[in-house]
């Protein structure tokens, strides 16, 4: 959870009256997204997401975010759709922050996951890759290799503070990882953050995918193992083979994965699971005690990572090459 | 800000189907409201506030903080109005908490004090005060006198790490307000935590006064006085009279004020200030430095409570008696 900047009501009101979406109603600061401030801003003419950019998103970055959304939205991927301002640009600044207008999705993020809703991410994540082949931006992706190596370098020293060994065996896996990752994977845009909370459902059904602040050009399959450590982990550490099997078999009846992309899956979902655990272990040491952020815990994915590290092929997710 | 419970998806489902408010669609926790969690739950029908009462809410008052509500909203005081279930209760449990549904008033809270705001709160509270006459059940005000000897008796051996002095300070100004506080004023039902983000307003007008979760029985000249702390002091701590002047001549077009009401007021004015400094000070000084809650500054009521103190009489707030 996280809102960070406050909005003066004056300022709300003349930035709203940029838009062709009515009076502002109502304004309030909603506990979602972690990079960024958004608020649930109600007008005359219905409910909108209101989100203010802080300092870690790259203000160079969002027309790719934006242009995103609003390139698959149109595509018919339940995302939201950035509002046009009278101006025609989608990116304003409110309270000295950039800022957009998006629509509201409606739905709630489940909290306890089934298989069922690992088999509506598998058909909803093969939706989204498909529906951004065409689209004409790209944004490299700055969590991979070089992003991880940077990340551990600047936590390397007190890696030991959160567990002893913990530098070593990182360094020992980042090592690995730069040795065998592959490079020659089809690649397209992803959305390389599809946590449960970024996910909505109603009636059983996948009816929205928020945040792209994380999206990039890189593997599909490295989306896919991403969401493998998000979706079919219990929370005890075991991994879900019925959860994992709902989720590829079905992107799979929308996307063909090649047997070079299966074969590729338990590196990438390592290399996954050590990209989470290095931003959760940087936040965790950098991240002020009396912060308004729940640091999340980064020896959760240190658990993931090493259990795909044990895997003998990708028939541990329960794939049929 | 706070959002303390998390709510499953289910239990949500579950909860809402108790009410006849169609089908919720989505529930956001908000950042509104320090003591309970609140989240903004959109139904078919439309939107809808969702109360759970956290720990420091007393179960045996939510009756009478609901039961006021609904009796100052059928009034025409706008107010959120508590939504009934299908068995006829205003109160249900979610989550392993008690918990309500009210209505979903708009407006946005005044982020910069102007004269303006202080009058149409000087009407409101009038307004508040006459209708709450006829309301029949009562609530002790456990923040008043006994209250504050409690709270400074837990905070007195660390006030001082706070500011040096301060016990001192704080024990002669109970003391001094023990001996003079006046028990012969007009009562009834107070809000008694009539703070700007309490108050929204839509083109400068009041649109909905909310959290009633301090409102007790006590006099009225009393609430005017948290209002005189709340509305009418800048943030560089200056007494700005104007805004006084508003604010209680607009109260008086509705509620006359007796003399004896009047001349109580610097008094009472100090009592609400100690009121206020007590309770953020035994907070600042109790909780977690990793809460989730930002701590309010004490000392902000140490300079309102001298204010008053220096007072010669009521003139100093604009009064003419």
């Amino acid at each position: 959870m996280a809102v960070y900047t406050e909005i003066s009501d004056e300022d709300l009101l003349a930035f709203v009256a940029g838009y062709d979406i009515g009076e502002a109603l109502s304004c309030k600061g909603i506990a979602e997204g972690v990079e960024n401030s958004n608020f649930l801003l109600s007008t005359s003419t219905g409910p909108f997401i209101l989100t203010l950019y802080e300092k870690r998103v790259n203000p160079g970055d969002l027309p790719f975010f934006l242009g995103l959304m609003d390139h698959l939205a149109v595509a018919g991927v339940p995302c939201p759709e950035p509002v046009r301002a009278c101006d025609g640009n989608v990116l304003g600044e409110l309270s000295g922050r950039p800022a957009a207008i998006i629509s509201f999705l409606t739905g709630m993020w489940p909290r306890r996951i089934a298989p069922e809703h690992c088999a509506e991410v598998g058909c909803g994540l093969a939706e989204f890759h498909l529906a951004g082949e065409n689209f004409d931006m790209t944004r490299g992706n700055d969590l991979s290799l070089s992003g991880w190596k940077e990340l551990l370098v600047r936590s390397r020293d007190r890696a030991d503070d959160v567990r002893a060994g913990l530098g070593d065996e990182l360094e020992g896996e980042l090592f690995r990882l730069e040795t065998n990752w592959p490079d020659d994977l089809p690649k397209g845009v992803i959305h390389a953050d599809l946590f449960p909370d970024n996910v909505f459902f109603r009636n059983g059904r996948l009816s929205g995918i928020i945040d792209f602040y994380f999206a990039c050009n890189d593997a599909y399959a490295y989306d896919i193992a991403i969401c493998l450590n998000a979706w079919c982990f219990e929370s005890d550490g075991g991994f879900n083979i019925t959860k994992a099997r709902h989720l590829l078999g079905n992107y799979r009846k929308i996307r063909a994965l090649s047997e070079h992309e299966m074969a590729a899956l338990p590196l990438l979902a390592e290399g996954a699971a050590l990209r989470f655990l290095l931003t959760r272990l940087y936040d965790w040491l950098n991240t002020p005690a009396d912060a308004l952020v729940t640091r999340k815990d980064p020896l959760e994915y240190l658990q993931k990572l090493r259990f795909h590290r044990r895997v003998d092929g990708p028939g541990a997710y329960g794939l049929d090459m």
